[in-house]
């Protein structure tokens, strides 16, 4: 990817700790907004503008960009171009950017900064990629960046926790619900006992799922918004490729109801934990038990759970997109950077843990084992499990006995062992073998 | 209650939304902290100032004000003086006030506007018997003026909701368990079977429940952060007493087995609904049905559910108080104070739901029967009822037939028509009968 890292290695700016030198606007005057991409947020986001007025000033949409203008639909009233010096040339006081994808945000996005106009953007694959280079273009222009809408976009927590340092350095870790086409699917798959497919199609259906589902069940979806969430609750810098992903396409009906025999469920979670050891995260689906505050999320509803070095449990929750929702939050962030013109810059801070390493944290596994032929016995899993250093904290043996299909969580260990361990049982027993990470319920 | 309103009526400001002319101190000399108050939460103050520098800046405690000097224990270092004139001859950047109580801290915070000091305070009395007049005061004086920590002092989300326009035009309405002692002691009941006395004295022993507990066993300390959050979330200004509220007292371990058996629990909550008709709100013990997201916070956890025009459920929980989170969240008010110098002020609103008037609401309620003589049948209970316009919406029967001690959820009904139909059912059946409002899952 073309992201220059043009700041100092280990220094990490929470986003919006931009020093500014753009001039304030008049509050008179209608606030002038260049909206690049008018899909169905930035629709959204023309639809509110005429009716809302943050802070009470007007907004009116100077231009919206689009790749062909023939193919949307035209909100009235807005003038559609399709070069960015239309954009700009109708004078923008702030850039909205509901384009998606890497490029070409990231190009106009930077443009843009060089013009000094202020950004908001809901963009979280630009965020996760080139989140180092936008933020230290607009930091060295003195202008506001804004990214509220990129993560929950229904529930406005990010920048506010970013900006409270005694707050986030109380934090030690998270987890989070942070896609709510793969949360409806499991919940669907958990409450009704329906296959993957069934219910990927009913997501569809309700408008839950895109027509191409790829980067919300792979987990790209997911790790591109943890990414975002670590600069600004760790805060850290992390490549996203540097960062354990998976996907919930393998997760089975069976595997739901397994997990409830062992009193939890699986939802598509991000987690994090940090602190001297280093920064440790994940994007995948996890066993989460009940008494998990991410337990209780159901359909599309999104949360991040916070944790302090106290104990203390914090919970976010509510919708995490949505056109409406989305616009709201962008709308807000339009007024905030309009009114961060004069805003202190945050001082860079330095800390171990924004180095941009990331390692795979060793957690307990949820491990199902099927197959036609006859199990291997609770103590033949144990010893087997044992022989790689995987240790069974809790089992549950369906048919009454220790032969039959069998599900396990273990103690905490490292990937690369439950792997080994998942080769070993499969070799020996001619079974299949799944397992998926787990959360503890106080982690 | 000596507070003046200066402002026009009708018209709200958010808490921090306040133009500032004070000067913006500079970045590298320590900011000066004049402490008002040197309880728990003072010493908690005191003690992190040293190791935290939020923004990264060094903090002092310039002077810290005590009415009598000999019954604190001196925190190391720290300039103890008895006159309020002694705080400001040190010449502090930012007054942190945590006296508690309306006065003298309003006296010496309208001091300290006048001297364009910004001020930080965690006094939810003072806020909700003065915050008019204070916010009138410091927006004359272009001096901000912070509050997070009044309420659910753990959680930060308040000023960033008052601040976020769009985000708050689509509530509509608000449910919250603000006081962590009650939370507590409810819970303790529920879990244990354990009375009213044997519970608060646990809370007590635990560091819960201050020695006289008086207003948060009877609903007072709710009462007053409700004012508060109306102020950030509606925003309506409303006088406190103008609102309903009722304490824990008179809730038994009997009630919260009966709620149980009606599908939920008995928490100590406040609530607010507003729209066309007006602004509704109460505070005090209430059935929530344990679907609704704050049946699941358990003992000290506090938490305020937010519900929008779309049916859409938000979540916020956390601890909500502790010396060391509300220490927390005061330093990062003091940065935000002083950040926001140059803060550019946010525009008053009119609304109609600002004028302070609050109707008591109507609600479902879970009614409770008993007596040692034999009860009204099912039948004669709710024609009792129905005779004062109450109607059953579910009755539980605990000895199988319709002669027993008996529970009842009703339809919404004002509280004037229930008190009157238990009157009625009183001198009836000789029987005691006991009301508590009663939420649904989606409000």
């Amino acid at each position: 990817l073309p992201c220059a890292r043009a700041r100092t290695e280990g220094e990490t700016v929470p986003v919006d700790s931009c020093a500014l030198v753009h001039p304030a606007p008049s509050a008179a005057a209608a606030l002038r907004i260049g909206l690049l991409g008018l899909g169905q947020v930035g629709a959204a986001v023309a639809a509110r503008v005429p009716a809302l007025a943050p802070g009470g000033r007007r907004l009116t949409i100077a231009a919206a960009l689009v790749r062909d203008p023939a193919s949307r639909q035209r909100p009235e009233g807005i003038p559609i171009v399709t070069r960015i010096d239309d954009v700009f040339a109708r004078r923008p006081d702030v850039i909205v950017e509901v384009l998606g994808g890497v490029e070409p945000a990231r190009t106009l996005v930077l443009e843009a900064i060089a013009r000094r106009i202020p950004i908001v953007t809901a963009n979280k694959s630009l965020l996760a990629h080139c989140g180092d280079e936008l933020l230290a273009a607009a930091r060295l222009a003195g202008v506001p960046l804004r990214c509220e809408a990129s993560v929950v976009a229904g529930l406005p927590f990010l920048s506010s926790i970013a900006r409270r340092h005694a707050f986030r350095s109380s934090l030690v870790s998270f987890s989070g619900i942070v896609n709510g086409t793969t949360n409806f699917v499991l919940s669907r798959m958990e409450g009704t006992g329906a296959d993957y497919d069934a219910a990927l199609d009913e997501a569809r259906r309700r408008g839950f799922a895109e027509p191409d589902p790829t980067s919300d069940v792979q987990g790209i979806d997911a790790l591109e918004k943890l990414v975002v969430l670590l600069r600004h609750l760790v805060p850290a810098s992390v490549d996203p490729r540097a960062i354990e992903v998976d996907g919930i396409v393998a997760v089975t009906a069976d595997d739901l109801r397994r997990a409830r025999g062992l009193g939890g469920t699986i939802k598509p979670v991000v987690h994090a934990a940090w602190g001297a050891g280093g920064l440790e995260a994940f994007a995948g689906p996890a066993f989460v038990p009940r008494e998990h505050p991410l337990a209780r999320l159901e359909g599309v509803t999104n949360g991040v759970a916070l944790r302090d070095r106290s104990g203390h449990s914090l919970l976010f929750a509510g919708p995490g997109a949505g056109p409406d929702v989305t616009a709201a939050t962008i709308l807000d962030d339009v007024a905030a950077a309009l009114d961060a013109v004069t805003e202190r810059p945050v001082e860079a801070e330095r800390r171990e843990a924004s180095h941009g390493r990331v390692a795979a944290p060793a957690t307990g596994w949820l491990i199902t084992l099927d197959g036609s032929r006859p199990l291997p016995s609770g103590p033949e899993v144990a010893d087997l499990l044992g022989s790689c250093g995987v240790w069974i904290e809790r089992a549950v043996y369906e048919r009454g006995d220790t032969a039959g299909p069998a599900s396990f969580l273990t103690y905490a260990c490292s990937r690369d062992r439950v792997q080994a361990a998942m080769r070993a049982i499969e070799a020996a027993a001619c079974c299949r073998a799944s397992a998926w990470r787990a959360l503890r319920g106080d982690a």
